[in-house]
């Protein structure tokens, strides 16, 4: 476990991974958003996982709001999994780009491709204003607001005696 | 730990979690990218991590390739550990993104924006060959013969009797 100074860290790049983070939840919702995987045995075939680890997994993206339960279609009986995170996808780019560039010298294992003309696809940053997509350099993190309060929340929780509960 | 069904996914991403999904090291990672930050002392300021954790850390990610030790300039006696690292900058703003908008209902956090403009960074897909940014559904992975290869190596493996070694 990580220390108290780490749960003082609003970061949000920390708290995907705190979601994603667990290995099975990320190819679960990998073969979700890019394999249109929607039903349970599909999931099962498509990772080789244990029925109870896989139950339990999609019962906590559920339950954590990450994925959803839907009526099954065109007669299935069984229950579908449909996911909700199609705003993920840049972020299994990122990672399948990054993680292909660093693990595997022999090339990338995975490319995604732009159905419409066949190029390649890639994560990249852009410029929302004047559409640019910036050096590494030109780009800057700011905090927040809600950062600051989140800080402040944190540390009080922290500094908060036990007796007072 | 993670049993054998999941040693035989060659998925990049899951891969690119296996090294920054220690959360330290993502944090790490991130004030060295977006923070300039280069010197131990630096390291253990901004983060507020014990001496002895971030000096691992460090350490991991210099022997795994990740990260580079230079002499230090201007005369600091310190290690300098610089990042070499600045193309997983859009796989922390994607992930950033996405765990503001799933774990900070407030809105979010950190905000990436454009030095020159101040125009707001965000991460997009981006087809290399038109220059447009697909639609989720008009994207497709597909698996590259070094993932076939990487997948035939993980099953022999596993399979390889003991008494054979």
């Amino acid at each position: 476990m990580l220390g108290r100074a780490y749960d003082q860290e609003a970061c949000p790049a920390a708290r995907a991974l705190e979601i994603v983070g667990e290995r099975w939840s990320l190819l679960i919702l990998r073969n979700a958003a890019f394999g249109g995987i929607s039903r349970f045995n599909e999931f099962q075939r498509s990772l080789g996982i244990a029925p109870n680890v896989l139950a339990a997994r999609l019962e906590h993206l559920v339950a954590e709001g990450h994925m959803a339960v839907t009526a099954g279609a065109g007669g299935y009986p069984e229950q579908r999994h449909r996911e909700e995170l199609l705003d993920f996808e840049p972020g299994i780019v990122a990672l399948s780009e990054w993680g292909d560039r660093w693990a595997y010298p022999d090339g990338p294992t995975i490319v995604y491709e732009h159905d419409r003309c066949g190029g390649r696809v890639r994560s990249v940053l852009r410029c929302e204003r004047c559409g640019e997509v910036p050096a590494v350099e030109d780009v800057i993190a700011r905090q927040t607001e809600v950062f600051a309060q989140d800080k402040k929340r944190r540390r009080n929780a922290a500094a908060r005696p036990r007796r007072a509960r």
